[in-house]
């Protein structure tokens, strides 16, 4: 569902020229462009890839600022050189976010414009946390904010339709409540909050509470919807082309009734003063509340759904062991036979890796689809923590007699049985005494948080410094978190918790039993190479409490099964603490897969896992 | 300047009964009494120490609330065991703050009051802050928030005056930088915040701009008085005898006038809506500003002093360094003698901890005051970290034969060149391995801080779990932060940084090089005992970066000399790190002491220095 079509420098030109001609007619000063859609998702059907249509950048994150005499677009230094490449003679100029004296986007329009100037967005993809900051930067200077047009669709003759994939049911085997029960609880969290209503338009929150999945975006098995829920009724908003009668008497058993997609402003303008509505600023566009009455209160938290499906049940924790089993397995192979294509001379490039793991996967039970787009970086473009081989620019992964270099494979997959997310990284060719020093100090790093106990509830980006530290007292550092949530065949970015100590340590983020989590420590070299050490763990409480009279305290317990490359290990580098837990680790992936694989996977397997 | 006279219980009971007569009289539902003074200070002037004068708690933090009906204190855990001792029999209820389903004050008034209730607070021991999450809480509820009367003048007939002791110049030989540079500092951040005047309420901050120092309250060397800064004037509120004529020379000298302590409002009210005053809103009363008129402009955010002053210059630290030495020497004549007289059979006290401290440092050159009050906690005592011995109760060090138990000492001194804090543990009679286990576990709590690297710039709470992670690991944890930063001959608690996980992780508690901070771990078994390992830590730029492209690197240089107990190790816990650490640390305190102690303080020095 990414755009096919790639546009020229000239059609991107075309394109700003076209907007500022809008902008002109419009008497608007400048445009603000997000990476956004109206249920502020990561991944966003063809219609809402506005910024990319307009700049050409293709970057998961950024957003676009458009005025007479400039346009800029605003991307984090995952970014950086990816968004050079693509804005290169569009006349756009890279803004690198984070970098020192760069002002984010509300900062510098609120310094460049002047009072009495007009700023457009979309008022459908701009979320009503993201609102605030904009009419707090402007309201001082007298810039006003204007969210209620339209501008970019008269400019976009042939824009995209909305997706229709058709809605399913997560298979009845792999789930653990119903749809009526999830409802009772988040009517539960609402009357905790003393809520009357409660609108939800995160995907997410939507699939997981209904129990159903889609196809609506690439990655994430979602589909577009919004949910308006009070003590009596729950009406699932959604275009009903997608729903089949047997979905529509399940949804209706289970107490959901459906109306149109574009009926949720016309329903949530039927509220009255009365009323307390419940919603995740972050979570809802300011569109979507459009025809909302005056005076109608707000409770403005997260999510009931957002901290319940966080926690997932031991049923499903079951389901995921088992997917992680088959996606181990799936990845013995890819290694095997990819080891041995290499070994055999065979030239093989990035693209080749995505194309032979999507192979193996797609053969595993309840596979569904990737999770995300592959991550496959060889040398310099493992270096790039959001890079993405494509037909146009990729890496064949050639090393000159007697050198060697580093393939970073970041990649995942949904299965109706769970969510997978992995990254390895392996040697093609001779390493260096550098690479290893690189690749265990990243090692220990994970080993750290991989052992780490911690207190119960205790907010997620507190814990990110145990497993910094190693890295930290060699004087290294990653830009990214160190872990995000995982949905249960579900997204694969999920909060509310977030081990990443720039993160606000909010209660919010609190850590609980039973999360899903990712320990992914990295190491990035310009120009040289990446290093990232990726498996899932499920927080568990302590199974028998040495003590008690210092509160509850929970470990990790990783569930990603696939050796880690110990040909890339100094291991005078590691004390024995990380020794024994590398070796146990190695001896579970290989009690867990070695009936799952067979000829030149298990002898891969049985290699890979051999103790240091 | 504590209060010397210890009220019955009946006394206690007479007051809330007079408070309550002033309540109705009044037409009030309620009073909240807090812990504070017209500066949000730590230790309070007797004048201000009121909600001790109506309750009876002693304990340097909590809140009184009292109606008809109702009177309860509320203590964070630090006070739960002690304030129930000391409230019993009076009729105010211990209300625990941070257990499980207690509300704060605010949340319990805003649930147990009606619509249309009063609530009385004096608005000037009310921050900003705190009056903003009141009317937050009660705005809601339709509760009335009172704060310009003041209730208890009314009741407390002999009410004791304000403090009136003399000003005295920091030495010039510790002074780095003139009152006139610290004021033109200031004054650029104000520039850049874009404010015209500036109010300072907070004690520190005016002590530290005017290279002052006075004696209005117990360990801090500190002068009741405010300021308020504009571009071109500077003018100190502060009670005029306090001020001789050459200190008035010298304040006129450095472009500071004079004026009367009480005209601080009468000044803020002659500001104009075109002016726009920078405040820190947790160090401003409500009632300091009761003449300010409406529209004035307000920048709220942290004072540029409390920035500028916890950054120390190398100059600064330097005599530190030396106070440090002359503390550390002064701690090995205490160790050597408390332990011969203990060896002679000589029974001693907790108290006798805390005059034999004050006598040994007195002695040194430039000692003023002890920082704090020292705590000498033995076995149980030094489970609550807050104890304090007083004369209506201590202990005194006795075990019997073939038992044993731990003293922790927690004691600092002011020295006109530096600011000390320190806690030690030790042995009294046979120790068990539970005690070595529990000690050897906050030792290697503090190593690990103490050897760790962090990104420059990184908000301190994101940090603590370096620190904690040994004890989270062994299942134990303390309920109170792990560091604060300390003040130059000043405050031994002063911002903005705070190694402690639950407080924000705001910009403003960044790490700085040349930073002071307390590096202290502990562990407290109720009734059983108490450990706390503590030493003061220099924040530095690693010298010799082995990377740059990952930033800049801190560690924490220890500048606190004195033997920890290696008779309370087991070495069996420690790794080689950890051991080296250790023995290098001992070294060091040996060499930096050895010239300064004889006799019996030199073979004890000498002694417990020795390498494990």
């Amino acid at each position: 569902m990414t755009s096919q079509n790639i546009p020229s420098k000239a059609d991107i030109q075309q394109r700003i020229a076209d907007l500022r001609a809008q902008l002109a007619k419009q008497d608007l000063t400048a445009i603000i462009v997000p990476s956004a859609d109206p249920h502020l998702s990561e991944y966003l059907p063809e219609y809402w890839q506005t910024r990319e249509w307009l700049s050409g950048f293709t970057g998961s994150a950024g957003t676009l600022v458009v005025s007479a005499d400039f346009a800029g677009l605003w991307a984090d230094s995952r970014y950086w050189v990816h968004a050079a490449d693509e804005l290169a003679e569009t006349g756009i100029e890279l803004q690198k976010l984070g970098a020192a004296n760069q002002l984010n986007h509300i900062d510098w329009l609120a310094e460049h414009l002047s009072e009495g100037d007009s700023v457009a967005v979309d008022g459908n993809v701009l979320s009503i946390s993201e609102q605030d900051k904009l009419l707090d930067a402007f309201e001082a200077n007298d810039i006003t904010l204007i969210t209620d047009r339209d501008i970019i669709s008269q400019i976009w003759a042939e824009r995209p339709a909305l997706p229709n994939a058709k809605l399913y049911q997560h298979d009845a085997q792999f789930l653990a409540q119903s749809a009526a029960s999830k409802l009772a609880a988040v009517r539960a969290g609402m009357t905790e909050s003393g809520a009357s209503h409660h609108l939800l338009s995160s995907l997410d929150d939507i699939a997981w509470l209904t129990n159903l999945r889609g196809a609506d975006v690439d990655y994430n098995p979602v589909f577009l919807a919004h949910m308006l829920i009070d003590a009596d009724t729950a009406i699932l908003f959604i275009d009903n082309n997608k729903v089949s009668s047997e979905i529509a008497q399940s949804l209706a058993d289970s107490g959901i009734d459906l109306a149109d997609y574009e009926a949720i402003q016309g329903a949530l303008g039927q509220l009255t003063p009365d009323d307390l509505l419940l919603l995740d600023p972050s979570k809802v566009a300011v569109g979507t509340l459009s025809e909302i009455v005056d005076n109608v209160g707000f409770i403005e938290q997260i999510a009931p759904s957002t901290m319940l499906k966080s926690v997932k049940s031991d049923a499903d924790i079951e389901h995921v062991r088992e997917a992680m089993r088959q996606d181990g397995a799936a990845l013995c192979q890819f290694f095997a036979e990819f080891e041995q294509r290499l070994d055999k001379g065979e030239r093989l490039s990035e693209l080749d890796v995505d194309s032979m793991l999507i192979a193996v996967r797609s053969q595993q039970p309840n596979y569904v689809s990737p999770s995300f787009p592959t991550i496959a970086g060889f040398n310099e473009n493992g270096a790039l923590p959001h890079y993405r081989a494509t037909p146009q620019k990729f890496s064949y992964l050639d090393v000159e007699k007697g050198a060697g270099g580093l393939l970073l494979i970041d990649s995942g997959a949904q299965y109706q049985n769970g969510t997978t997310d992995i990254t390895r990284v392996v040697g093609i060719g001779q390493v260096t005494s550098e690479h290893k020093r690189d690749f265990t100090t990243v090692l220990r790093a994970h080993i750290a948080l991989a052992n780490a106990y911690f207190p119960e509830g205790i907010s997620s980006p507190a814990i990110d410094a145990i497993c910094r530290a190693p890295l930290w007292q060699a004087q290294m550092d990653y830009g990214h978190g160190t872990g995000h949530g995982v949905g249960y065949f579900l997204n694969v970015h999920e909060g509310p918790q977030g081990i990443s100590y720039n993160a606000p340590n909010t209660k919010e983020r609190a850590m609980r039993a039973n999360m899903i989590t990712s320990n992914e420590p990295g190491l990035y070299r310009e120009g040289k190479w990446g290093i990232r050490i990726e498996n899932l763990v499920v927080s568990r409480a302590v199974a028998n409490p040495i003590e008690t009279e210092f509160g509850e305290f929970l470990y990790f317990e990783t569930v990603t099964y696939c050796p880690i490359d110990t040909r890339l290990i100094d291991k005078s580098l590691l004390n024995q603490v990380e020794i024994d837990w590398l070796n146990n680790y190695h001896s579970q992936v290989y009690t867990e897969l070695k009936s799952r694989v067979s000829g030149a996977a298990l002898e891969w397997l049985t290699e890979r896992t051999q103790a240091i």
